[in-house]
């Protein structure tokens, strides 16, 4: 079986990262549209263009299923994703699972509490995130965080100025708010999940990988049998559309 | 007489506000290729290929002059442009006039002073700004400044973050030579010029609208009688190839 990830760029990696070791023998086709990378500052109608494209060109590869691995995509184009797939095609968003995720974190927390949702510009734009938990009668805030991309981008994870950027954008729901449940919404931000929970010490930080691959396990039907084997590696083709533009913290990932 | 002023995204708009102040009664036709911002994170490869698509829409805009406000295509992709443009339309960069600028300001330093070009990582890996000035016998250092683009178009222009990643980028430069020439090679950067005179107290600041608009003087062989009057605006039609996806600072401007 072949499964499809998606992503604006690299920070699928998390969630790839996580699908690898639950789908030990699973063969992955990655795509980063490193060419058209970052979405989150781009307008609805150019992620839903984009996003198609790349739906086509991974549905050109055989894969039975496809995660989307970027929560902007996710937010905006999943329609037209399905679309461009095709009905062959099982297609999965990351928006539900971090959903569900955060509720199940919010169990543990005294009735009220929020969910922090943190995002780009675009997710935080379309309002998804909001209007799922809010159907279930959740306090949410919706925090956009555009600078963390480039940040995490260059390497700054452990940075002062990351610290400093990350207490901007999240003190005043700290303050306001001893405790809650920060949803990373963007697939980037679990390699900053630490700076998060440094920031917000009451709180949960839900990353929501995990969920991710728990609602691929349930799409495609099976359980791998080979879980958290070292020696079953699986396979991964990567596909960038601008080879020359991935960022050099991953490199040693891909 | 048409004159087409490109940019990645918004930042050539600050060698435009010059432009318009030194040529009033000209039609400007500004294209910001915001579907595709930022060029600077890039390969030379995509840089050279969006270039050209840019260089063409210009062109049947019916310009008799391109100015390339953008360091990254002027330093990679001029070529492509020229090509793109055909013979019958005047393409200028922003390196040469920049080391123009930067050479008469290093005039006033004592021998030997060097000149900090500030860039984009795609500007700086094309090493055209050096080359330039290294020919000119010129001590060189320059440094990629991949994160003051997002903080500025977030308008944290005077945010304490800002002078941070300033501070981190120019200090070594500023503790190693007390004086020299630090040269803005990223249209961005004139908006946090002050910042980064804060940070290089010894130094001058050289930003190349002013050389740009001599070097159009130049090739376009007129010079405007109404410099400077208020009452002659002239009249600029803009082009962008994401239109909801302009940074809301610049929004007032455009």
């Amino acid at each position: 079986m072949k499964i499809g990830v998606f992503d604006s760029g690299v920070g699928g990696m998390t969630v790839l990262s996580e699908l690898r070791r639950r789908f030990a023998k699973t063969h992955f086709v990655y795509l980063g549209d490193t060419a058209h990378v970052p979405y989150g500052t781009k307008s609805s109608a150019q992620v839903r263009k984009l996003s198609a494209e790349c739906a086509r060109t991974l549905s050109a590869q055989g894969i039975s299923a496809l995660v989307v691995a970027c929560n902007t995509a996710s937010s905006l184009a999943l329609g037209e994703i399905r679309e461009a797939c095709g009905p062959g095609i099982q297609v999965l968003g990351v928006v539900e699972p971090g959903v569900s995720a955060a509720l199940e974190a919010l169990q543990q927390k005294p009735l009220g509490a929020p969910v922090l949702v943190l995002a780009t510009k675009a997710t935080v734009k379309s309002g998804l995130y909001g209007r799922l938990l809010r159907e279930k009668g959740v306090t949410v805030f919706e925090q956009a965080c555009p600078l963390l991309v480039p940040l995490i981008e260059e390497g700054w994870t452990d940075h002062p100025v990351l610290h400093q950027v990350v207490e901007e954008y999240v003190s005043s729901y700290r303050k306001s708010h001893p405790t809650g449940v920060a949803l990373l919404g963007c697939t980037h931000y679990p390699w900053i999940q630490e700076a998060f929970q440094r920031a917000l010490p009451g709180w949960t930080v839900v990353n929501s990988a995990q969920a991710i691959a728990s609602a691929l396990s349930c799409i495609v039907g099976t359980t791998d049998p080979s879980t958290g084997s070292r020696s079953q590696e699986s396979q991964v083709d990567w596909i960038f559309t601008d080879p020359d533009a991935i960022p050099e913290f991953v490199l040693p990932l891909a």
